[in-house]
């Protein structure tokens, strides 16, 4: 350690390419589209910080604790879960102070991360930190945030207001009421727009723990019983209209897999009936979810929902985790994605509606080039979803537009998607992602392959005409 | 729209590293190979068009309707295909030129794609356009392009030496006559040279629509019995010498997979038979042709002609437009391709016979790195195909070099392999190739990686003698 | 061939990036750590080079007939296995002279190859060779290289000294009385660092020949009877010990999946006495393998061994070379790679024991960053191992780095492993490394990600303080 601290501030060129050439193009592509508004089609913010605009606690809960991409590196750096408040409700200062000061003294494991990038720039540019965070600078710094959040400017109506949100769309399950939702419209002193998005996921997995209850209230929520698969499609079709009524334009689903296959009614009953019986097996769960999300394709074609799939994930990778510490703690993994194949069943019957906008985003990178970009580059439904989660960072980034562009252009992704549930990085997410495809573009200005007049137009699109297309915002 | 349209044209150092150390070593490396004569081992030309030498009919069935790189961006984009003129025969003037508008009005759906790059190419090089195309361009460009087909210096013939090609193979059914290149040959005003390739994939896929047919008529053709396996083999066997008395050099197979395991010879006629009998499974059908490929590499050991795999795509996969379109027609698209395991009973078999020459080629960029390069960096047989198809193009292109190179260098790679049926694109690709061979052996010089008289000697190879050496031309 | 040689000469800026700025940074950041000690922690060096200390044969058996980095591309180039020396012993002065011609005059089929790396650097800065091998250069730099290697200077241990090798890690075989080792360490004379490794997959392996005499070979060495599973694990246990007091560290396997699944104990009992008896079947043995492997991480955690994972390897891939040549002659080729599921059952048990270190390899890299970085990010036991053998090359190890730093930063990662027995390459295996991390890092700071005192510090943690925490060394 150095007696003076490390100096901690943001380049105005940062993530723009290096060579002179390539940077005075992409300077000027990114001063085309810094200052537009933001538009976040899906992410995990609780709508309720922003009904209720309270102060957020304190750094700790602000940065650390609720942040699976900020704890799994401590995590893997052998601090434990609980030392960071993974799991445990409200933390006393004591106990946030030494979360904040865990991640301070390990901020050398995120050199060269994306976490690390967001962290910086919002501890720079909204909270005006100037000294890098270490084990000597981390108690300073949590006083300089903790200070900040207590003035008004803070809280997040202001932060909303100050990130130049022009709308947000939160994930939201299919039997919440959205009184939230509806409370935020109602309020005479909220002028943001705020959505629901529709995320069906746990009614559609019958061999997980916790379907049956889950559907029973579905059943409940809707006044539609659910004790038959036709049922439960009427409660489905039942709650999208309620989304819909209450601003939603999009449904959101991940599974491990993208498989669709169709049911004859009569098999699709039989493993419904067996499932709520609690005698399902994994091989007919999965064959029933396969049917489900087709019949989810095919709603979409009749209300009009734009459908996200977010495709191979094994959720709880290490069950004493997820047993103690709950889920969304880190040891959510990727597994290999296809699209290619399992999608077939839905785009035979539905690829070429003109009402379906079916949105893919992967773990698995291979599945850029090989699956999604072809079948964006053929079916007018199809979009190619922006990088997502481990990939939605400089180089997966880069590493996303260089493997689609070629077959899709750019009029075919989905625009940026932050996905996160750390409100306060939302700028700094679309921001890296504007650098970013500022960056994409200028490299084929600089080589000739594109007019900077089109890199601009281009550049403008994937910011605004992109996600408004896309998600129909 | 710009009341005057934005200018298009073809800057000198296109697709050349743009970091200026490099582009130097670059250019001058391009400037050694830009002019040496075209060999194009593989495409789908239609010879006819050379034999008869008639005009082009109009821009868009020269550039738009019988190319699926190009019509499928614009029905992803929402134009209908029937508005292209796909698959429907001869286009009247007014539906060519509203195809034309089609196309330019969604030039930048295009942006950042091979498609706009090669289509810019042949736009400015062979009929001198200069403005951008775009919907208010588009008619004016129509009408540049159409007066330019009825001059004599644009009719096929004119455009092949042109074009400075030295050699063109085409693709072709074994049942074909070849009387086209027969009769090219035997043409004196005819100086060029093309060349059939053995394309046997329908004969070799029991299990698919027509098969019996084609079988029945590879008995007729070849006038052997093809009503048993072994009757099979020895009218195929014909067929290649017929293909070899006409020139041919070369075989190409295109499987959804590389698998090759060979059956006992009982169990290979009672499959055959079954076939023939239509009462096969397609697990039978898959076995037999993973046998039949196994056949093909014992009969290029013999005949010696090279054996080219493209492997691993999902043919039709959007049933009804294949059903009202035909096929080719945008939604041919990649799977995941194995090649160490499925490849390995023909290797312990073949893989070291000195006559074999084995050409790979994967939709599945993940295969380059994992099974192609290390299988061609150790059996003689085993060369690395180009990048083709969806990785024909200038980012595709740089990956696989980088890919490959590490593992095999130069010398086990295949040359440009441009693979296309329109015609005017070919001096665009193999251009492109040129520029892309150039960067990536500067890019090796400025890191100190290789001598610069070292790097021209390995351009001018993959120009000139890898595509003689490995299609033997 | 030009009248006057091509010289041979290594740049001091080679590897580095190109750009003017970045590679500044490098430079700066490569000063400092390319004078640090060689830390060798898995290799394939025999230990009994530097116990007899004599002079190594000729340039043929040093750099051409034992390395089959060397080798593969010459065969696939045609050049028999046989005419270079593989699998015969000592060659005579002729056939030495032969092979080594034979590699000179294939230079070209190395370009842009490690192994052209490597050659080069090892011929210019340990033998002072100063032209381009060829054809017509290949007999004076075989005297040359000859002549030095009868110096004293030039044999094992003064290399030892000179490579400035700190530590060096040997694979060996559970059986081996380690006696080599043993002695060194009893050598006065000898200064030097040089452990043992167990590497027990062929005790692993049950369906593979000679297994059966390879466990009773063990029960011999352990004296503990084989004869049952429990008598297994209580032998291996045993050598374990052995090893440890001999100075070993680290386990290492090497298999084709990494599948790790327990068995009930009866069953693992039956299986292996089954084995024994010479009657399990392929798939009982791969059930056995798996659970085995699952025993040797729980040994790790008892007795700390760090445990070494390379993983999606098909040995000897054409049979005919295995039988006439053996094993490690080219044809070891990659598979696909799952890490994620596979070691599930593994992660659950023993991820979060404090002192399981579990370092995992893989020869497909898109395992890089959908498998290992995101395990490697959550888990405190799993590292990143460096990139391995067709990926240890200047653009593979760039895209590992890449394709992992977003996910897991630096500090997850092995360190660099030359896992070599060419040992003469050491050096400027190590070197690469050094050069390209640098690169990386530069870029990091020219695209103002990272300070440039925090990615000196990162630099030198990589070549010291990871393989010295990893490995325990």
């Amino acid at each position: 350690m150095p007696s003076t601290p490390a100096t901690l501030a943001l380049h105005p060129d940062r993530l723009l390419p290096v060579d002179p050439t390539v940077r005075s193009i992409a300077r000027r592509l990114y001063e085309a589209v810094r200052e537009l508004p933001i538009i976040s089609p899906h992410g995990h913010v609780d709508p309720r910080i922003l009904l209720d605009d309270v102060p957020f606690a304190d750094p700790a809960q602000l940065f650390v604790s609720p942040d699976h991409y900020v704890t799994r590196l401590l995590h893997a750096s052998g601090v434990p879960l609980e030392a960071l408040g993974v799991g445990q409700g409200l933390l006393s200062e004591p106990a946030a102070r030494e979360a904040w000061r865990l991640l301070c003294s390990h901020w050398s494991a995120y050199r060269g991360t994306p976490v690390r990038y967001w962290l910086e720039s919002e501890l720079v540019d909204i909270f005006g930190v100037s000294v890098r965070p270490s084990a000597a600078t981390a108690d300073a710094i949590y006083d300089q945030i903790a200070g900040r959040l207590t003035q008004s400017d803070y809280r997040p109506r202001a932060l909303f207001d100050r990130f130049k949100i022009s709308v947000l769309a939160t994930t939201d399950d299919p039997c919440d009421d959205l009184s939230v939702h509806a409370a935020l419209v109602a309020d005479p002193t909220w002028t943001g727009r705020v959505v629901p998005t529709f995320r069906p996921d746990r009614y559609l997995e019958p061999f997980a723990a916790g379907w049956i209850e889950a559907v029973q209230r579905l059943g409940e929520v809707s006044g539609i019983d659910t004790g038959s698969y036709t049922g439960w499609v009427s409660a489905m079709e039942d709650r999208r209209r309620y989304f819909i009524s209450h601003g939603a334009t999009a449904t959101d689903h991940s599974h491990a897999d993208a498989g669709t296959a169709p049911l004859e009614s009569e098999e699709a009953e039989r493993i419904y009936r067996s499932a709520l019986a609690g005698t399902v097996t994994s091989d007919e769960a999965t064959a029933l979810r396969r049917h489900m999300v087709l019949e989810m394709a095919r709603m979409s074609t009749e209300d009009g929902l734009t459908m996200a799939m977010h495709i191979g994930v094994r959720r709880g990778h290490h069950g004493p985790t997820s047993a103690r510490f709950g889920a969304d703690t880190g040891h959510d993994l990727p597994l290999r994605g296809d699209f290619t194949d399992p999608l077939r069943p839905l785009l035979e019957r539905f690829g070429t509606h003109p009402r379906l906008k079916l949105v893919l985003f992967s773990l698995d990178e291979t599945a850029f080039s090989r699956d999604i970009a072809p079948l964006a580059g053929f079916y007018p439904s199809v979009y190619v979803g922006a990088p997502w989660w481990f990939f939605d960072a400089p180089d997966g980034v880069r590493r996303w537009r260089t493997a689609v562009t070629e077959t899709v252009g750019f009029s075919r992704t989905s625009g940026f998607i932050d996905d996160t549930r750390a409100f306060c990085s939302i700028p700094a997410r679309h921001d890296m992602s504007r650098r970013l495809d500022s960056g994409h573009l200028a490299q084929l200005v600089a080589e000739h392959r594109l007019d900077e007049d089109d890199a601009t137009e281009a550049a403008i699109d994937l910011v605004s005409g992109r996600p408004q297309e896309v998600f129909q915002l």
